[in-house]
């Protein structure tokens, strides 16, 4: 009760669990990272549901439907019908008073959600930012040198950003970007690939 | 997080997924393409429904009410009453923090839908615009000179109009109509055979 | 009818009941103890279900939903996953007229739900703050010195204060400290195994 003091930076202290992806955030203030929780309900016929929480505006509510939409079709390409349809799941962006609204947490969300269905932790020192659609194109977001300065703050190596902000990162200062090793995605395979590679594989 | 920098012009490099259409849209800035997704979310006994997710006004949320009776009126017609009975599909208009509304979208909405349920692609090099009406009428729309614009610049070749804007169309300067084949119609049968013409047929 | 003549404090002589935490709320007027109130509803097949009550802001009832997917999985990980997915809970925070917000209560919900679960009453002597995450991560809240006084005032000797909160606590006067034995946290776990003791250990 009160208003809360802190943002969510540095909830995790190095690696995340099955479920939990860091993305980044840009408001007013400048930007931030953020954590999306994404945690199993309860699992029966029939029970496929998605629920959110963390103070979501329409437009990220409605990413988390489309990341949700999204995520069951890639894990049904994997030959896995079953862990959405049967699932009853919860995403949560602490922290929990903090307002967040827009679409760019979309590639975070699907991750998270990937994730958690193949318990399989997301790759560490990694960031991530991008809109996806129902079909798994990255669209490009807001905010690049914001939310570079609040990766570098919280010590990952790895950032995420669409390709279509790729002029957006080439017009930083070298200074920005030193330290950052930033990969460029179109497609939300290539997001999988770094992010939840396959046993055995890089 | 933060303002949509970019709207969704060229998500879609050249050809489209089955489920995915190339319509366009008409705003105070001028005109623009946007594409219609639609994905199959789960299937089963009793669970036909639609989801629409992209900021959808009122009346662009009626029109894919619409076409989404419409479109299972016409798989109907071709003998499968299944799936739409027995599908629960979503919808999305990227990018997702772009408001938009209005009925023209009603053709490419029904197209994306028939795409889906028939698993065939769309025509490439072809965009749309039409109201569609509950039996299939084809209602003229708006902002024909901003729109004709917007499909040369997203490098298509084929455009269709309902057959109540041509003489809008025919008010334009040559130059704007100059590399573009037009299509009108009258009635959604005919967009069905320019956007989804049967195997082995044009 | 009219406004409340007394806050909540003291509705407990002393132990509480399993399912009662108390809790320690900030506002406008300082701080105060709050309770947490658990029970179960109805029990059976698919009845898994929270209601809330208490005049609770959306933050809070949010809040409450975070709990109640953390405690299911908490249980779960104790090989215990029918009492959430088969009990109707009902969580109130009195007094019912006075409205309270804010996601610092989490911990103390969680613990309610745990505590009724396990039917066993939490350690008497404590009062606890802190808002939780989906996957049991505690994160700092406000107020640290009107909470500490409030604590006070009602006579507790334990007080648990998220690991983020120890800064302002060192910074409080001597003698607000005086008194009391602080237990920082940063994990859920952490607060259940002050809270919750196993039977037979401390």
């Amino acid at each position: 009760l009160g208003p809360p003091p802190f943002t969510s930076d540095k909830i995790y202290a190095s690696a995340t669990p099955p479920g939990v992806v860091m993305g980044l955030a840009w408001t007013a203030m400048g930007g931030s990272t953020l954590y999306i929780e994404a945690a199993a309900v309860e699992r029966g016929e029939g029970k496929g549901s998605l629920r959110t929480t963390g103070q979501l505006g329409d437009v990220m509510k409605e990413s988390a439907a489309i990341a949700h939409t999204y995520a069951r079709r890639v894990l049904q390409a994997r030959g896995d019908a079953a862990f959405f349809e049967q699932s009853a799941l919860h995403v949560h962006v602490p922290a929990g008073a903090t307002p967040k609204d827009g679409p760019s947490a979309g590639c975070a969300i699907a991750t998270a959600l990937l994730s958690l269905a193949l318990a399989r932790p997301v790759r560490p020192d990694l960031a991530m930012t991008g809109e996806v659609t129902l079909t798994g194109k990255v669209l490009p977001i807001g905010g690049v040198k914001e939310k570079t300065l609040a990766a570098k703050r919280s010590g990952v190596r790895h950032i995420l950003f669409p390709e279509g902000n790729r002029r957006d990162w080439e017009e930083l200062a070298e200074d920005v970007r030193a330290g950052l090793e930033v990969h460029f995605v179109e497609e939300y395979q290539q997001v999988f690939d770094l992010a939840l590679p396959e046993e055995g594989s890089a």
